[in-house]
């Protein structure tokens, strides 16, 4: 009776099986859908809990002008501090530019298959959801004529792209993006960067000559701080301006802060668990072909898209009889025949091996 | 360049000041200007947290369904589940309810003056806000007649009401909330509830019959938990299924929710602490009152509006010297001689009645 009328007609981002978590012994559970770490974050994360499970101040609200945590994000993007701001999650970031920058009836056109949280938060405030297609047939690559002529007939006032994309694995090299905010200066680009530290790839470089690029990154994958909801965004001070207006700076968790702060106090912990993750896929993926099971989207990301064939489900199935998660895609459109494994230490690998091994 | 037509009109909801953080010491900093709750939560919390620092998978994402936790809220609130939702703060379900009920150029009544976040959350989307004002030479008492009048001049489409309201103390009865509902059935209505525990006044209890209302509560006040960001929503099935469908439910942090459990298993602790208060008010004013400073908005909330006249800068910089954060109002149109107190216990309040029997 009272919503408005994008809400009646959003359809929700579902998200995906948390069977991980009807399991009793979550110790024993090898959780590979979300794309998280699959170790625990840096111990300077847990001394900082402790230090604040001790002696913090839990009444408090959150610090709303955290200037370590400013400055510590900004060495580590190699940017300004006004160019760099931290928000309640890269989720949290993404509603913040939809209320930013959308107004109702514009289009957004998101390069597909994606993450969906962004379409959902743009749907709710009566955004038009475009598609440009990476195409499975060719290795989800992106094909940039393609892409030209497509922008050019839709005409978008915002472009999301992940990159590395989420499942596709498709990563973009500065020179293309660099080539795509040229060509479509007058379009704001989103570029997610959830999977940055696994591949090295990023446009933070293009964002003093680029006013048209908000990047959002998240210390919930290669930092492994999924519980503690936090992530930044990147971009030109004047958008940055922007969206502080809207930010509520008290709704950052105290825990989050100190979380992030610690994280980044410790790159290498973060560094080494990144190249576990990257010599973990030339293993796995080695592996996989050994029993002859197809992989695609190994070039981005602690992900590989895996193909299972018409058992499917029932591989899918067994691992889980294993307390083994990974992210079957048999309900997705165009990505129904793949299967998403996140990537943990080659040990972890193993034990995902151990299985398919005896039910492929 | 990017921003859309209401972001760049939007004024920001500025939080108060934040110099409590700027002590080296915090431990022997009294801070009631955010009307927290001036000691730690219940030792449950502490421990639940030193569970996770050593155990938890911070790793992981949050629990996207904690069937726990609602339980325990449905259980506290006397309702459904179904009617119950747990949210990453109360001003986080500010902006989803903003996002599902509002149509960009709809108007929004404030009863006020009153807690700023909702505002600014509806004026990036477009809402156009229309206030109507207590009137403070009649001690912010709500007149029912004059409101009757206003809404049906202005005919918004929804209500803002904070039950007590912060900052003027004024408390509606369950009567009158239910004559106002009844009366605008065709308004929605959403009454802030953050202060409840320490009034006991609620419309909870219209809920199962009025579909024109949804409530928001918070764990940051009475519960001590302003840290972790976790609030809650209370309205119809109807309601509630169109917030599910934009919430993120991925975005409760597993510390927020951990916390809230704790909290919600030790309701002694939360009660004794309202007690705590609630004798602490009748102390304070009464003291303030016989070294001749007047005392307002006594009715509801851990608070006390106070005036000090025209030396209240010299005293709030005093207060502050002495480690003693309070919140000047002096900047806010028509509550400009005011400053609100937060309540603490009764030796607290000693500390500050020290410093202002020698201001005074």
């Amino acid at each position: 009776m009272f919503f408005n009328k994008f809400v009646t007609k959003v359809k929700p981002y579902i998200v995906s099986t948390h069977k991980a978590w009807e399991v009793e012994d979550k110790h024993n559970v090898l959780k590979l859908d979300w794309n998280e770490l699959t170790v625990p974050p840096s111990p300077l994360v847990k001394e900082a809990l402790y230090d604040f499970a001790s002696n913090g101040l839990m009444n408090w609200y959150p610090n709303v002008d955290n200037l370590e945590l400013r400055a510590l994000l900004s060495e580590y993007c190699g940017l300004e501090s006004s160019q760099v701001e931290y928000f309640g999650s890269s989720d949290a970031l993404h509603e913040y530019i939809i209320r930013a920058f959308i107004n109702p009836g514009e289009t957004i056109t998101m390069v597909a298959p994606t993450y969906d949280n962004f379409r959902a938060a743009a749907e709710s405030i009566g955004a038009v959801i475009d598609y440009f297609e990476l195409d499975a047939n060719k290795n989800f690559d992106f094909n940039f004529d393609l892409f030209e002529k497509h922008i050019e007939t839709v005409a978008p006032k915002i472009i999301y792209l992940c990159n590395p994309n989420n499942p596709t694995g498709t990563l973009y090299q500065v020179e293309l993006l660099e080539k795509i905010l040229r060509r479509f200066n007058d379009v704001l680009f989103i570029f997610d960067e959830a999977y940055y530290e696994f591949v090295g790839v990023s446009a933070a470089s293009l964002v003093p000559d680029f006013e048209n690029v908000v990047i959002c990154r998240t210390f919930s994958k290669a930092f492994g701080l999924a519980s503690f909801r936090v992530g930044y965004a990147i971009s030109s001070q004047h958008n940055m301006d922007g969206l502080r207006k809207i930010r509520n700076p008290k709704n950052i968790s105290s825990y989050a802060q100190l979380a992030s702060i610690a994280a980044l106090k410790d790159l290498k912990y973060m560094q080494d668990n990144v190249d576990i993750v990257l010599s973990s896929k030339v293993f796995f993926t080695a592996e996989l072909k050994k029993i002859g099971i197809k992989v695609v989207g190994s070039e981005g990301g602690n992900f590989v898209l895996v193909e299972f064939g018409v058992r499917q489900i029932e591989i899918v199935t067994s691992l889980e009889e294993n307390n083994i998660y990974v992210r079957n895609y048999g309900h997705v459109h165009g990505m129904d025949k793949y299967t998403r494994i996140t990537l943990g230490t080659q040990e972890q690998m193993q034990r995902v091996l151990d299985v398919l091994k005896v039910v492929c």
